[in-house]
């Protein structure tokens, strides 16, 4: 049942805020429900993309009771409830689970690096106390690695622990976790955390996947998912090409999240400024970003062409230029 | 024509050793038309798997010829070229020409770490004065890497850079190279070098792949390919997901290639001893994996189970009952 | 003026916690006074090895209230004040100020990657808000790494920065860093954070350190830096190189800061258990580390020998024996 | 005795080439003259300056054959013998055995990465057979690590290998493998590789290093050398601060050792082309450094300056005034 409720596209949507930088409620609940209207399986707030690590304890509660007030019901809610520490991390729980949602995702403890034992041993213990069903949140990027014999060990002793929601961008490692557990938990939901193989994921035989740039394109990210799942390969892989481009923008192009602020922002919500300072030669990063980001989603027919259109070669010109231009100033100056 | 001809699964194979250490021609000989009789597209000498660097210039410059003499045609030959320095590098490739091999793969260096416009200079160079057409052989565990920017500016300026060999395990990279480079170079061939997503490689549009497994079990290899180019895929996933049992062991399951020379001579091949020495530990080590390949050997039907026949439930119990004894062990000892 | 008070050696002191896992204010009291009368140079509350990340915005600010007061001047206080986002940092940062404490530390962003441009911007922006001066405190282990080349612009922009605590374990990195910015800052301090190699950061010119170890052996390490600034070299030497069997156990034996835990209490304390849970193999390992702990600190001549004596041989033989214990029993059970 | 031979500074030579890029044998020997006459220790060919991976067997043996005549018993030699398979490898440790070579030096295995157990196996086996005694040779950056408990271990069992050569640049683990092993090999000899941290290793008791540095300034090099030794560190350590510019351009300033080679150059040696194809933009780089390391061997007076002079704020100016001229370019080209 679980695997029914968690299965599909999530949206790590992102988190509107107002002049003052505090959580924009009003705008929150504008974006919940765009998402639900372009069909999106579910909401997954406090996610990385929705940069949980730069609001407060009580902010991340608010976040969730807002989503989880807005949804009510309309679509599946997995919250993110990683907090300092154990205790947090179960008062966190608790309160989502009172809140309607259908499971927590927990990422690995991040800046100690920890022995797998001591994976192991946090994730048992936040099963054992939990009174909602959670999913493994690997994302070693970021935080400490879940080896797949952790992952093995805890779908096999923990009924609590109902999937995984793998960020690794390891293919490999995804099929061989698949593989290894399926035959002890056939119930385990497999969610791909990575953007540009979505459906390489779903085509082996993950369940679904969250997949930030479903925040920005939600009727293309929908569409890839329901070819996929009725085996039309060669249509989902048109799209899922076409995708590499955005994702290459939103997830890649900036110090992420920026990217995301940038491209939802172009979809209509006021985000506001991040909480992360940004320097001038960022700002002026994100400001050629919006223009490309801009013009893929034109491209896509979501939005309008931004000022003087998108020339598909310009952006390759422009380069080649300031690489001469540099050459010879460099020249110049060590005459 | 290069595209057609680098099609499909090429089998980068070991080299048999006899008794004193030297190429052992006849079965070099035999192993070539073993292969050649179960399909494989093509023969990849001097691979990694094939451990160039533990022989000499001339006995790779031996391992090619006795290779495309045995071949005589009947599969394409894309043979590796590496060597010490620029000039030898090129000595090779025009002796594999002038054997009708069809292209020549070349690492890139290894050792020293480059610049990527020192791993672009490289390729460039040897690109203008190699007599046959090459492809790059990216694997970065081992090499310099040549990253997507730096393949994308050799195949837009050398026509003699005819594709890619790419085994960095590493799909959403592979998927943006195939993306970026297509565009410019509709002919530029793609072969994955990662054993476990093949499939995933070949329905998002690889060419092919140079796959060690393929020297072990070609049939169960090629008969994936072939399903995999019908769209049959859940046939193919099939065989792809029972093939990552067999590709933990000989891949990665002891220090590699020896798990493969393990498994190519329980296909009856008498293989000889590899050149780097092995410990006590790693021998005993190797004689379990042996065992192992043999039981998964039987189960695709191509060997007998061995002595003591191939319980699927023993492997799990012995790891459970050794950790016992050793947990045992210590609190004796500590005690 | 802030170099001399930020000179010398800073206990990054652990937090006792009662046994319900709050913060124990009288040991912890008792423990402040204690390293104050050891000698320590300064304290350093909220540091990577007090577990900053597994409090609360709350507790943080309690552990900085109640080490102020207990220290009264006594000693300087250097205070971790990095917080989820700007906004927390620069309010603990103004709090710290009030209470005395000489200096915050803060630690570059964790979890997300940031792009040099964005920590630089990170930094800056603290330093333009900050009410105390400002150390960077790098440790490129657990957050993301502040660059030679972003410390030295900080350093000649901001004149609130006043130093840094590189725990990157990297001599010839701390060596260039103190090469390039003394000629521009002649005021700036340079701390290690490395154990192991404090004596010749202390040779090449370095200020002092933050050092674990100094909380739990503090007449040691001190007598190492007295002897170090009075240029007795070679009996300094001896006691750093006596101190690297201590460092192992207690930074590397266990999964960090378990080790610490466990010597400090072994001088005296009652830590508590931690927050963060132990699975029953590390509690196993957690008893041989306080053994060995015991058996090192017997050496200097600070604790009891436990229970059996410190057989000097005693591990090594174990573990061969082990060792072949388990052999035996691998080759059994393939029998 | 060994000791004593293999202790002091090493010069880890380049190998000037002629116009067709062969080994220039009358260059060499002068090299090896004016080495001598500069009073370093030792010489080492075919290290990784040496760029021994871009020779041929038959090359490095005639380098190593020259450089041995050449020197006649006036200074120590410790010559790279690592070759493509252990054969070979004891071929070549025979042949320079022969030449009156003091050691050989191995580097570990590279390309395939190895477990701890192989490389052991592979050095004990080597230990086992060579007539010469032996130094390991880690250098993890470009080949497999050899871990301190394998060179423990090596230590122990092997007394045909009499030292190691660490170039980890990593000082904490360089001082707990003195610690480690002095206890069971006195005589065991300690080299470090690190040219940054030469002065800290020697003051902690290294017996000397390999320092490429050693080859373009020998005069400064030995003079910190000789300081260190008489215990005069502040003297030494002005030198080592001065010596990382030096360092900084010729080991990290371009494509190892393409700097090396430019500064050799510098020193009054013709030392060809490097095997290695340099791509226009390195060409332009190599210029602007043979300028600054001319200007910085202008400073310890061994060269002229270049025509301009030598402003000291040049570079900065220079690299400023690019950044906003670039910004500018940008700016223009997105209008």
């Amino acid at each position: 049942m679980a695997q029914k409720r968690l299965s599909g596209i999530f949206t790590p949507h992102m988190v509107p805020l107002d002049d003052q930088g505090r959580i924009n409620e009003a705008e929150l609940r504008r974006l919940v429900d765009w998402l639900i209207a372009k069909g999106v399986s579910g909401l997954y707030p406090n996610g990385s993309t929705g940069e949980f690590t730069r609001f407060s304890f009580e902010e991340r509660k608010t976040v969730v009771r807002i989503v989880a007030e807005q949804t009510a019901g309309r679509a599946a809610i997995l919250a993110g409830a990683a907090e300092a520490n154990l205790k947090m991390t179960l008062e966190a729980a608790a309160y989502y689970h009172q809140l309607g949602c259908d499971a927590v995702a927990i990422v690995a403890p991040f800046y100690y690096k920890l022995s797998q034992d001591a994976v192991y041993a946090y994730f048992a213990e936040i099963a054992r106390e939990s009174p909602i069903p959670l999913t493994l949140y690997n994302i070693p990027q970021f935080a400490n690695d879940i080896a797949n014999p952790t992952i093995k060990r805890l779908a096999g002793e923990c009924p609590q622990i109902v999937g995984i929601k793998d960020s690794s961008r390891d293919l490999p490692r995804f099929l061989n976790m698949m593989h290894d557990i399926r035959p002890i938990r056939s119930d385990f939901v497999f969610l791909t955390g990575c953007e540009e193989m979505l459906l390489p994921a779903l085509i082996m035989g993950a369940d679904g996947g969250t997949i930030a740039t479903s925040g920005v394109v939600p009727e293309v990210v929908m569409r890839l998912y329901h070819l996929a799942t009725a085996h039309k390969i060669e249509e989902a892989r048109a799209i899922q090409y076409q995708l590499l481009d955005l994702i290459r923008l939103i997830v890649f192009g900036a110090d992420f999240p920026e990217g995301v602020r940038q491209a939802v922002g172009l979809r209509g919500f006021r985000m506001g400024q991040g909480r992360h300072p940004l320097s001038a030669a960022q700002q002026l990063d994100l400001n050629t970003l919006a223009r490309t980001i801009q013009c893929i989603l034109n491209s896509f027919g979501f939005t309008d062409a931004p000022p003087g259109g998108c020339d598909p070669n310009r952006g390759a010109i422009t380069s080649t230029a300031v690489e001469q231009i540099v050459k010879e100033v460099v020249r110049r100056l060590q005459g």
